[in-house]
This record gives C-alpha cells, sequence and structure tokens, in this order.
C-alpha cells in the first residue's frame, strides 16, 4: 500500500528543514531519512502529546524505554523467524529487488492479500510479470524482515542478533518485571515509544515505509472474557487522541476489519486504523489489534517462564490476553503534514495544530536595526522560551516576506514588536490562518497564545 | 574504568522498577538493559532537561532526530572503520572475550593508556596473563567497536552496514541541510539525542557500559580561530548543566586533561568531563572534545562535496572547525541514583531533584475504603496530571508504609487527603527530605510544589 506521497511535501519537507534524505553526500542510502530541525521538534510534539495521553493521564499504564538488542529467542518465539516474510523477486539485470504482491497488484490489479507465496510464485509466472524496468525476474523467495546484527564478533565468535522489529516485544519480556515491581493489577498497560527495524524493500514510500521507524506501542494486558469490552474501548482512545490530540478531523479516520486470512500472524482480531489523504486514497496508520494469548504463551513455551496470573480478589488464575494499541509515530507525522498542506494563492499554509506545529510563534523586531525593537522582541522571546515554549525567531527582511515564510512551515502566530510597542507596551499578534492582526498587551501574549 | 557500581542500587533499580536486565526469561543477554517506569520517567525528565538547556533556550542550536542506519562510508570517513578498536584476547577455554588493557592494568597494576597493541600483546606473553578463570588465553587481536547488521539479505545480495557508533556523525552527514534550510550562520550547533551501538565486552559495570545506550550530543560549529573561547564556554555550559540542572553538587564534577597520546582518534583537544561517585572514585561521564576539523575535512574528501564556509559578511572562506559536546544519558541516569542514594535508619531515601525524579509527588486517600476520601484525592491526581506533573497514587496499606515507598523511590512531596479535607479543604503535604508535614489548601497545592 502506497501512502500517495506528494511531491510537493516531500520537497518543502527538504527545503525548510522538516525531513532530510539520509546521506545525501554519499549518494543518499534508500529508505532512509533523518528529521531536520522543524521535524524533530513535530516529532517531539507528537511523541510527548502520545505519552501523555495514554501513560501519563491513565493510572494503570506504565512507561518502559527498552532496548533494541533482546536475547534472539524472543523472535523466535514471537513468530517473527517463521512467519515475517516478504514474498521477494529480482531484477536479473539491475539486482533491484520487488515485491511480487506490489508487481502482481499494479501491472495486472490482482488482490494478493488472501494468496500465499505459492500462489503468487505461480501467478509471476503464468502472467510472464517483468520488472519495472523491463528485465526478467528471479524466482519468487521468501524473505525475512527481520534485521540481523552481529555482536561479540571476532572472526571465531559471532553472535547473530536481531534489531527489534516491533518494540512491543519488549514490553512482553518485562512483563513480569512490570508486574512485580509496580504491583499492577490485571488490566494494566505497558507502553514504549521506540525504534523498530524492518528489511523493507520499498523504497518509495518517503517516511511511510522505512528500514527504520518509531512505534509507539500500548500492550493491554487483561482477562480472557474481556476482550471485546477492552478492544473498544481502545478503539475509541485511539481515534479521541489522533482527532481530539492532533487536531485532525475525525472524518478522516476510519477502521477496516481485517479478514482472517489477512491478518498478521499474532492477531486474534485486527482492524486497521487508516487515514484518507488529501488524494482520496485511504491508507493504513496501524492495525489494532486483539492479539490473545499469542504473546504471552509464546514466550511460555519458549522459556519455560509461567505468565498465568492469579487474580488477588476471585483467585481465578488465567493467562492474561492482549490487547495492542500501536501507531507508526513517522505515518502520523506524515499524516499530519500532507492533512496541512494549503496552497493559497500561490503560497503554502501549513495549517498545523498548535499543539504539533514546530514553532508555537514567531517573535520580530520590526526592523533589525533599532536596538530598541531588537531588544524589546528578545525579551518576549526569552520569556516565551522560558515558559517552554518552541518560538522562532526572524528578523531577516520585510515583515510580509516573514509572515510567508512563517505560514509555510506552520508557526499559528507572529508577534511583532513595533514603535508602538516602544510607547505602550502592545504588539500584533498575526494568525496563521485568518492573517487577521490584532493588538496586545505584552502582559497578556502568554493567554492570547493559550 | 569500572563506576564502582553499588549492588544495593542495582537491586533497588529492579526491585522498585527503574532499570531490569534484559530478557531475562530467556536467561539474560550480557549488557543490555531496558528502563522500568520510574527509569523511563527519569530519562525522559534528563532528556527533557538537557533539549531544553542545549536546544529550545539556544538560539543558534537545531535539533534533529537522525536514523541509526546511514551510508557505510560514513564510518570510513569518520575514521572509525580504521581506529575505533579494542584490545581483545578470548579465554581458549570458556570463550569469554576479555579487553587485555583492563587485564593488564587489573592484574599487574600496569597503565595501558599509552600503550599500543603491539607492546600490550607482547607485555602480555612476557607476563604469561591468564583469564580471571585462570585458563591460557588467545593472542591479542584488534576488535572493531561498531556493531554490523546486514540490510536488503537475500543469500546472494547482502548489504554490509553499521548501527551508528556516535549519534554526531548524522549531525555532520546533515550538516550543509540544516545550515541551507535554518539559513545558519557560523558560529552555530546541531544537536541530536538518540541511540548508539558499540561491540563492548566489558559486562561489569551495570548501565555504565552497554552494547546499545543514548547520548546527548552538540556539535558546535565555528572559526578555526576561534576554538579556545567557544571550548571554554561550553565547558561552562555542560557543568552549569549538570550541576544547576540536574540538581548535582558542583565539586562533584571535574574535567580531566586527556595527555595527546591518550585522546580520541578525532580530538584535537579533549578533556574529560568526570563525576565523583559515592565511593569516592572518579570515573568518566563523557569527553568534551575540540574535533578540529577532522569531522568535516574527513567527510569532504571522503564525500567529494565541499564544506567550505564562506563568512557572509567577511566573505572569508574557511572549513568550520567543531567543539563537541557530548554526554552519556545513561551514565548521567546512573550518577543521579548513586548520588541520590541514602540509607537513613536502614532504610532508603533517593533523594533526587524534584524536576528528575520519577514523580514530582504522590497523592494519597487516607484510607481507601471511604469513598469521599478516594474521590477527593482523586481529584487532586487528575488535576495535577493535567497540569502536567508525573503523579503517583498509592491506596494500600498504611499512611506510613506509603511514605518509605515513596521515600525509596524518590517522590519529593507527599500529598495527603484526610478526614479534614472534607471540613476546610486542606491537604498534608510531607517533604522527602525533612520529612516535615504540612497543610496547604488545595488551591495552593501546585504553588506549594513549585
Amino acid at each position: 500500500m502506497v501512502a500517495n506521497v506528494s511531491k510537493k511535501i516531500v520537497s518543502l519537507c527538504k527545503r525548510r528543514g522538516f525531513i532530510f534524505p539520509s546521506s545525501e553526500i554519499y549518494g543518499g542510502f534508500a529508505s532512509t531519512y533523518d528529521y531536520g530541525p522543524l521535524g524533530a521538534q513535530m516529532f517531539r510534539n507528537i511523541k510527548n502529546s502520545w505519552w501523555s495521553h495514554f501513560v501519563e493521564k491513565k493510572v494503570d499504564v506504565f512507561g518502559i524505554e527498552g532496548s533494541i538488542f533482546c536475547h534472539p529467542k524472543t523472535w523466535e518465539a514471537s513468530g517473527h523467524v517463521g512467519s515475517f516474510n516478504d514474498p521477494l523477486v529480482e531484477d536479473k539485470v539491475t539486482h533491484k529487488r520487488y515485491r511480487a504482491d506490489h508487481l502482481l497488484e499494479e501491472n495486472l490489479g490482482i488482490e494478493t492479500a488472501t494468496l500465499s507465496f505459492e500462489e503468487m510464485a505461480d501467478l509471476m509466472k503464468k502472467h510472464d510479470v517483468k520488472s519495472p524496468e523491463g528485465n526478467e525476474l528471479t524466482e519468487l523467495k521468501s524473505f525475512n524482515l527481520l534485521v540481523e546484527a552481529e555482536l561479540g564478533s571476532t572472526a571465531q565468535n559471532k553472535e547473530k542478533v536481531y534489531l527489534r522489529g516491533e518494540t512491543c516485544q519488549i514490553i512482553f519480556l518485562q512483563y513480569l518485571n512490570v508486574l512485580n515491581s509496580m504491583r499492577a493489577k490485571i488490566p494494566f498497560g505497558i507502553a514504549q515509544v521506540g525504534r523498530s527495524f524492518r528489511n523493507e524493500i520499498t523504497t518509495k514510500d518517503f517516511v511511510y515505509r522505512t528500514r527504520e521507524f518509531t512505534q509507539m506501542e500500548l500492550e493491554y494486558f487483561i482477562h480472557p472474557d474481556e476482550g471485546d469490552k477492552w478492544f473498544e474501548y481502545w478503539k475509541e482512545e485511539m481515534l479521541d487522541w489522533a482527532s481530539g490530540g492532533l487536531g485532525l478531523p475525525r472524518d478522516s479516520f476510519r477502521y477496516r476489519d481485517i479478514p482472517d486470512e489477512e491478518k498478521s500472524h499474532y492477531a486474534k482480531i485486527q482492524k486497521d486504523f487508516e487515514f484518507k489523504s488529501s488524494s482520496g486514497k485511504w491508507f493504513e496508520l496501524s492495525p489494532l489489534n486483539h492479539r490473545g494469548e499469542w504473546d504471552l504463551g509464546g514466550h511460555q513455551k519458549h522459556s519455560g517462564q509461567s505468565f498465568v496470573y492469579r487474580d488477588p480478589y476471585s483467585s481465578e488464575e488465567f493467562l492474561p490476553h492482549v490487547i495492542e494499541i500501536s501507531l507508526g509515530l513517522d505515518r502520523i507525522l506524515y499524516s499530519l503534514l500532507d492533512n496541512a498542506y494549503t496552497e493559497v494563492e500561490n503560497r503554502v499554509v501549513l495549517k498545523l495544530d498548535k499543539r504539533i506545529a514546530p514553532y508555537r510563534a514567531a517573535v520580530f523586531p520590526l526592523l533589525k536595526n533599532k536596538p530598541k525593537l531588537v531588544s524589546g522582541a528578545k525579551d518576549i522571546f526569552n520569556s516565551l522560551i522560558e515558559k517552554g515554549y518552541s518560538i522562532a525567531w526572524d528578523d531577516r527582511g520585510n515583515i510580509g516576506k516573514r509572515y510567508l515564510s512563517q505560514d509555510e512551515i506552520g508557526t499559528p502566530s507572529c508577534i511583532t514588536v513595533d514603535f508602538q510597542t516602544l510607547d505602550d507596551d502592545t504588539v500584533t499578534i498575526r494568525d496563521r490562518d485568518s492573517t487577521v492582526q490584532i493588538r496586545v498587551n505584552v502582559a497578556d501574549i502568554e493567554n492570547s497564545l493559550r
């Protein structure tokens, strides 16, 4: 599934410092991106908003910060070593690799979600599918998405490990330690935000599909009879956060029921949380999963450690089930840019929610060569920074150009110190979306931003 | 160098949810740790404090959030492929690996910092050094600390990459993009917080030396003539943050001059920033480096891309030099625990600064079976959470036990809703360090916490 990435957004991201391609000075490094100063600030805003909503405000959710390395058996127990595969073919001339399912969908319009790798291989042969360059392709091979690394590698002694393919496995590894140290009771959740790694070969979807990405995951441990109830609860919570917390329109989201034959190997019930991009196309942000006893059961079997929970009130014993609320931070960030990107009379206005925009406000001295204007503006700048706001400073060019420049990066408010400020201690505050300017007393700036 | 890790702290960390060994259910995974709920909150507090001090409050510093993967040539240009090595020997019986420099220092008291690997190999033979288990050792081998991973690995087509060995290289890769997109002028800085990876073989130093760790790095780009000035400036800034920002005593820090023969391969001037642990031993937190033109010069040579800067005022052209302000978040976190750990009459009080403690306060209803006390306490809890504070909740056991439990995890204030609260809207606030209780009006709780 492709996110219909807009070239205009990709270009804006690089030019204004949101997202840079990786390693450009060495010719680039496919499917890898670095967040520039403005993207890094959005990244932080999204992460903090998620953490506040799903961890800090929930009495029964505990956050952890786990390692990317863990014991390799983790990935056998999780099913990833056995089941986490893509169907791959390689161009015999260029040696570029492609996903057979994508080629079948794009070239022949064949829906592949329900097909086995063998069925795809047969169809590739039957239709004599060629690479996009027109060359012969190799036989379809099953391709594992876990990234392998080597630790302690002297020539004689190499230890193969996997970079985590999903953050949630660290949560399952530490389930017992969190339960015991926090004296938690079912139902409760453990959450984590962090990088995961996959051997993706699709390289045209910008930050929508990368080999390294940031997941925000919450695993909620429940009584086996309460799956439906908690699945519905978290379905609403995720929607509430994505619309209420990020300021995206509620009707730009939907849940899509995933039939049994399309589900992930660990899912008992799966609904994909989808976002409607500005192109009108829906694309997947993340699945909401009822993982049942897949994870604790798998780790119990592979480790010999019991995960059976004894209810302190009823004394009932059971293996907890898991509802997984997972979101890809990078996909959310792209969705926000896609939703915010607006062209108004040949100029770009990025209509980001004020809680998510890289800068909450910009502060300008009307003229950069008037020390009193500059020092007045600096005072306001410093006082807002001190209060925890992210604030831009601009003293270049004329005020009109500064507005356009801030509109393009989504800054909701521009505060200007002008000659009247020196007389009556008021500034102008100009609103990004309405372009209306109001005069506000310096002491009231913060209230006005709220 | 070993941090003299206290077993009491390691034990507290596991029992109360600060730091867990990785993958315990599979027998552990050496030199890898996961931060539990309380450690994760300290981790966030440290990171946010650093980011606020070094990025948000500095007009001339830009933050980025870069990938762990990057083009492999990066690590040739940086010198890591050639120079980032440890001298390794292996026990011929157990196949455990040891650092020859550590064995020479620990067994024979030989100072190895100035020795070449060849000289160490000679000394190992001359003194017939055995492994700690008393077995024969293999010949000393140079062992590269970069962790290798494989991407796109079909059997036919493997691409070897390195997990980043330091976050700063991503900063150098994106130097030009940040310069251009932010229209920055020398001097300016680029900062990043993120994971780095090293093939460490020492496994006894808790989170002080791990195979995966979090760096907080700021690379400050300057005119070549201004090295001394900016080195001094950032030397003070780092000290200010570590003492003022984290609440650690200023005299528990020192800078140690590193002679030329001990310096990192990239350093022009190096001073190690050291912390005095409770054992009285000084240990290294991080080096402060004048990296000169090592990095931009190296990448310029390997990429063919020019990094020459043209000053917009003087038109002078030069290759910028770099001052590096680097801190290991995990070492800082351990230092804070080490400094805070206090035993008072057989009980533990963790005297963490209120800005760093996992919870700013705890809220208790005096009795859990009185609904009015519980709902009053819940209101206060929710209102503080809503204001962005991290707050603990406890309604178990008696009030004395709850105080002891919060003291042990460093919670500065405990707020109790009791029967008097229902009459006059006041609560008790009990201070961790003085154990003094005061009565405060509910409306004044937040002021009192500040």
